[in-house]
């Protein structure tokens, strides 16, 4: 574990995901990771922390996350975008992406997929639901386990546009809001 | 309808969304409309385009949505940023959120619920399926039809991250990704 990567509060966990960046989701099958990207995700419950994503059947990393009910949402920034994008423009089942892109699995505390050290925050999941996988290929996670790299302020985190435009998280402002 | 609202091809909306910008989602029922702001949506299909939301059913547009089965999604920018807090602060079921805040409904084409004019961008929508709504307050929703103000370019989407904190879209980059 990254010496500088500290336990982050569930109940703050909806905060990092409801501004929607992409996100890479790692899974892990008998010791072989897979990362894919992913931007179609939403927060369905403040605690336990809920998420929902819609994960295509075409990735390798659906067949993980299928059979181990398993995986990490890892949170990039802009600094990485490359590796991010390398990440959704391939296609794991017949490589390593940790090694090809130059990413550093760390061991979860309760999943078996890793964390992405070079992600600032590291939601360990577990599938609660799978009554949408066949429909909507949905997925229900909980989020058990949350870790953040406390050094990196105000995150660049990236969000897409669609056909490689992405848009970088810019200024915060702060309003009167009686909004959790 | 403004003038300068053009028509959106439906195949681009999932553009709009996937960033994440939070929503004013405004429904309509017996001439009363409603409005109120949403940050739990995601992207479940490109075209045609179906967003998934989550309304809780403490909101007063949870009971209007399930009635009438149509809404429409307007896409606000930090221009109106106190306006959208305002809404999200606010109960609408004695109350005309549109005149109380200044903003001004418009007919949409598709659907009871009207336009937002401030928002840049409209995607009138119908539920297409309730069967998560009992247990997620989850609604699927299909666009039938989406706007948008084509003078608005890069238009400053504001993400919430709790507690009154919002992000505001930054830079724009385009990366070589292949991904839709």
């Amino acid at each position: 574990m990254n010496k500088a990567r500290k336990s982050f509060p569930l109940a703050k966990v909806y905060g990092l995901l409801e501004p929607g960046p992409v996100v890479l989701v790692t899974t892990a099958c008998n010791g072989h990771p897979d990362i894919m990207a992913m931007s179609w995700h939403t927060m369905l419950e403040f605690e336990p922390p809920l998420v929902v994503c819609v994960i295509s059947n075409r990735n390798h990393s659906f067949a993980l996350l299928k059979a181990t009910k398993e995986c990490v949402i890892n949170i990039p920034t802009v600094e990485i975008a490359e590796k991010v994008v390398d990440c959704g423009n391939t296609h794991g089942a017949k490589m390593s992406k940790f090694e090809k892109f130059g990413l550093t699995p760390v061991p979860a505390s309760q999943v078996g997929a890793p964390l992405i050290k070079e992600c600032f925050a590291n939601l360990e999941c577990r599938v609660v639901d799978t009554k949408l996988v066949n429909s909507y290929c949905f997925f229900v996670l909980e989020v058990v386990k949350a870790w953040i790299d406390p050094s990196v302020k105000n995150p660049k985190t990236i969000h897409h546009l669609g056909n490689g435009s992405f848009m970088v998280a810019g200024e915060r402002i702060k309003l009167r809001s009686k909004m959790k």
